[in-house]
């Protein structure tokens, strides 16, 4: 024994000794190295390349022969002739072992690749979806032997990929035996298993081997917008992504008006139920044409929501939200069928994952942002914004965490504003005042220049210059403040006040004039002092559910704060702070964490042990309820205020870049955040 | 402890000291002894009903005084008041044990009561369905504690009745949180655990006490007729039974016929599928009618039918089963919700248990027949034949059993017999001819007499005289050749061979005359040349399938014959084996099961465990294929004379009834065998 060949595979470092002749899939397969194959060892799926070493090797103690795998064979040589093979690669299931061996196995052939997430936080997601493609050669039928074909495959599946436990619905059924003889007994199945399950589910077969891949929806439904990410659920790569706006602002603009709308129109829920269904189903279709793939694909969607949402979504009358004590009907995760939830787009067979609630006012959505910025974690302080039509608002440490859910409103989203809209090719999105000529210059999405910058006109000869986004809007009044166009109770003083034309007079207040585009046929862009208003309101919401955090912790001060969002925009963090939107904090230990409820999404859709995780982590957060709280009354009134009037932190011009969603009415996805972006044909 | 009360319950024997004060529910729970409650000991459910007896019981060593349970109280007394308490009982949850004491449980509060089968066999079934009722008193939330309304219920359900793990689909969680509100958080549900299953699954919720029952169907869907039992789930009484033709017959009278219109017409199978759903759903409102039960109360449907059914009544494409090796989509029992397969007239979360089938031309209906007649634990060889347009033959003994099936065809059922009917009022039943004169006499469905009796006339004035069914044209063959009017190969004779004016020419054949109604416009009643053909191919069939499975068996006899048949008519084992559709066997060997794939179907509705055991013992049947074997044809051609040319069993005039079922249509159920049939309004 001790003269079989030793075989030594990196990264792992997992070693062995093989009888001679020994393929190098099945020596990986005995050591439990991480080493990936579809197809079972036939040499035709090409996952499982591998990477021999030669030379000396002296901290393994070998020294490898350049013949120490088996000569390059006919297989490898027609793989290589149709598709091509890196050079230096080889087939794991076809090159065996002769001698001495060290083997590296590429980050592509791990079944569990790290994908590193492109945020702040550097945070890895290890691939391990609950869905799994499987090739598998099945035996054909015998009558003396009757058993049905589904009993084959699944003996098929024991025998050849150790999965003990198989079912299928009867539409999987009614592909089954036409597939099974058009692959000639040879064919792919996609094998969903939820963390929860005992056997695993066929969710698809297509004969011989798929090469079509397989992909999941990490989608963030939120009351005014909805974004989603397209992601391969081999790689983990988001091949696109998309929003659009919650067509149930027609029946509401933020939570508690849906609620209402539920109570007072008897079906009322039911309208909203489909008019969010329909929404995906459109959005689905959307993004699997911009990611040039076949909706049938797509075999899992994750959400996370609110809980308003979460009920609406999930056909289930909101009503007891809307007053004390804010039941719940289900707390806990969802695994459910796509055509439970009305979601007919995707594959007929898709499983759906909804994450839990945390409570009646603190949602899914939380839930995902405590997955992705994992505060329970942190030895700091941390504070976790995300802001929305509602924020939720997460406070902890290793000791503890507490979350909380606020109604900010839409304002924050640009809605609800004189000339607000949502983030999208031509909404300002920047804005700075010279605090002596109060001036204005600002910049808009979809390009980089300045408006007192040579080319913005012809920069801008396309999109036009819109209207102003919730980042822009969160910009301009603080720039108003630090200009002094402001006074600390946020009123806008009149012309003679504060010496610029700029200071219109409009009804018995005024307004302050960024952009006038009545010339050109297009619009005058204001700050009016309703919009004023409707900013303070919503920052004192944020504010006062953070203190109520603070004070529920007993704490004056938080470490750090990681600002979130999923409504597409940038936040200036320097800005949101003269606003009075977070506590006061070192602005260098102010980070963003972008969309982190639609990266908590991502994180279950990729990985099902994070399922595990969140649902447990859910258990112990300590909820607190906002709405019935009277300090919070007191913090919202104490934080109506805007009291900086000069800008506090001049060398510190930060602005921390969000990943964007673009949105598929209106938008030419320009500042899109999908690596693999195809365009609409 | 030892002075404290002993308590002994019967019929179990089971027996425990107990604290003075212990309520009798309370030691009975603790002893394991099987005294039922819905309502967990609320004194609400009356379901705990004991009897407690007094005096010596020298067998249990006590002597038991008149005060040996607490006085009656406030909460018997109520429920005596409002319902009514059979003399001499005591609700167990109330009655405290004050000294020693014998209980009696009488059999209506035992769980696992035993319900006699009416049948031959005297099978007893052992009510252990898959649904029960419980009765639940839940948290009311609490918003500083936030759980969800379901959360709270499952808790609860784990508190009070020990039971982990509950689950509950979408259109439930819909219904939850009125139903907990309305019922001011006691609330009943139907929780559902299939012998697989891991947890319990809630079918419905009502607020309070639900006092409307619990129901389960079993059906038998027959290639012909599709046959219905209407079950009490917690009694197992079947309080209605029913039956209507498979609309399929539109596309092909028996299987093959059907397998080749869906090969030939795109689209096809979904058309049987669509029109066999959609009788199911007739067939579901008209029996709830009947046992006067609102539809939504059965919660469980459990299915037996040949391969052909079984895969169109799923929507799977039954053609594999048209062609060698007849290759099952899959053969494995199936438990799936009634909407996967079209169900929408039951509870709309009812769930549907289909027996295993045993291979592609021996189905969930021989499986059921099996569960039924127990073969496999007969210490004789015993042949079972279930009659219908497939009979499904079993042949076997303890040490081995073997299944076939053979394609009768729709002779046996009263189809494709020119004055042919199903069984209903009105149908000739039975015929006897005497051998002298030539002249018949027979019985119509709906009277008792005999045609030539008095008052036949007025008794079948309603029916009037209509047709021929099964059971009919095997008497009147059967006696046509005794009466010597049919030689050995099966011609009628003409009027001079046979010496009779029945004789009728027809063509180049001849017909025999049975009844002449044309004087009163109704039909003539003939049997026709063709006729006999149509029945000699039938039994051919069948006899041949009996004796593949007896050369299989290497045997030339059988110890006994069990004659079962679902299509609702009385066979007549003398004319069965006058005809030879059996092997010869004494007469008083065979007997009659009735609807045995029915009975198995109610068997499997009410026993979770004799679904595990179907599944069991179907793996181990050995799977006889007709439809290839070589011999079959043999066996099929030899048997296709009529060898009797006189009634070789003069002194046996036995008639064995099977039970009934009632036809939906054009009958009034006059022969129905429900035990609580109610009239339709």
């Amino acid at each position: 024994m001790t003269s079989d060949p030793l075989v030594v595979f990196t990264p792992s470092g997992k070693r062995g000794r093989f009888p001679a002749g020994t393929p190098v899939l099945t020596a990986a397969r005995q050591l439990g190295v991480d080493l990936d194959s579809v197809c079972g060892g036939r040499g035709i799926c090409s996952k499982c390349q591998i990477t021999p070493a030669y030379g000396e090797f002296p901290k393994h103690g070998v020294h490898v022969a350049g013949d120490a795998l088996s000569d390059w064979n006919a297989v490898e040589q027609r793989y290589d002739d149709k598709r091509g093979l890196t050079p230096g690669r080889r087939l794991g299931c076809q090159a065996q072992i002769v001698s001495d061996v060290v083997i590296d196995v590429p980050p592509e052939s791990q079944v569990h690749r790290q994908v590193i997430r492109k945020a702040a936080t550097d945070r890895q997601i290890t691939m391990d979806p609950a869905t799994r493609l499987c090739f598998v050669e099945v035996d054909e039928p015998d009558m003396h032997e009757p058993t049905g074909d589904l009993e084959r495959l699944a003996r098929a599946l024991a025998a050849q990929w150790e999965i003990g436990g198989v079912t299928a619905d009867l539409s999987l059924l009614a592909r089954l035996q036409p597939v099974l003889r058009k692959g000639k007994w040879q064919v792919s199945v996609a094998l969903h298993k939820g963390h929860r399950d005992a056997v695993h589910r066929i969710l698809d077969i297509w004969p011989g081997l798929h090469e079509g891949g397989l992909y999941g929806l990490a989608i963030d439904l939120g009351s005014t917008t909805i974004a989603a990410h397209l992601t391969d659920l081999e790689t983990g790569e988001v091949i696109a992504s998309s929003g659009l706006m919650n067509p149930q602002i027609r029946f509401g603009e933020d939570l508690m008006s849906r609620v209402s709308y539920a109570m007072m129109n008897p079906g009322g829920d039911r309208e909203m139920t489909e008019a969010v269904r329909a929404a995906l189903n459109d959005l689905t279709g959307e993004i699997a044409r911009e990611g040039g793939i076949d909706p049938a694909l797509i075999v899992e969607t994750v959400f996370v929501c609110n809980p308003v949402m979460h009920h609406l979504l999930m056909g289930l009358d909101p009503v007891e939200l809307g007053q004390a004590p804010f039941a719940l009907a289900t707390s806990e995760a969802m695994e459910l069928a796509a055509g439970e939830i009305g979601l007919t787009a995707v594959n007929p067979r898709a499983r759906v994952y909804v994450l839990p609630c945390i409570a009646g006012h603190v949602g899914a959505d939380a839930a995902a942002v405590a997955l992705s910025e994992e505060p329970g974690k942190s030895d700091d302080l941390v504070l976790v914004v995300d802001v929305g039509t509602n924020a939720e608002i997460l406070l902890g440490n290793t000791t503890r965490v507490l979350a909380c859910s606020s109604p900010t409103g839409p304002a924050f989203e640009g809605a609800q504003i004189s000339s607000g809209q949502r983030a999208a090719p031509g909404a300002i999105e920047r804005v700075e005042i010279d605090a002596e000529t109060k001036e204005p210059r600002f910049r808009v999405i979809g390009s980089e220049l300045w408006s007192d910058e040579d080319g913005f006109a012809e920069a801008t000869s396309v999109t036009g210059i819109t209207g102003i986004c919730g980042s822009g809007i969160i910009e301009a009044v603080a720039e108003m403040r630090m200009a002094g166009l402001l006074d600390e109770s946020g009123l806008i003083g009149s012309a003679g006040q504060t010496g610029t034309a700029r200071a219109i007079p409009e009804g018995r207040t005024h307004s302050y004039l960024i952009h006038d585009g009545s010339a050109d046929g297009g619009p005058v862009i204001t700050v009016t002092q309703g919009d004023i208003r409707a900013i303070q309101l919503a920052k004192s919401a944020l504010y006062a559910g953070a203190r109520l955090l603070m004070d529920e912790m007993a704490v004056e001060r938080v470490d750090r704060v990681v600002l979130a969002g999923a409504f597409g925009a940038h936040i200036s963090t320097k800005h949101a702070m003269v606003l009075g939107m977070i506590p006061d904090c070192p602005l260098d230990k102010v980070t963003s964490a972008g969309n982190a409820a639609g990266t908590g999404a991502r994180i279950a859709l990729c990985n099902t042990g994070a399922r595990a995780e969140i649902e447990r982590v859910v258990r112990e957060i300590t909820k607190v309820e906002t709405a019935i709280e009277p300090k919070f009354q007191d913090h919202f009134v104490a934080a109506n205020a805007i009291p900086h009037k000069s800008d506090p932190f001049p060398e510190l011009e930060k602005v921390v870049r969000l990943p964007q969603v673009s949105f598929n009415t209106g938008g030419d996805g320009e500042r899109g955040g999908g690596r693999r972006r195809r365009r609409r044909a």
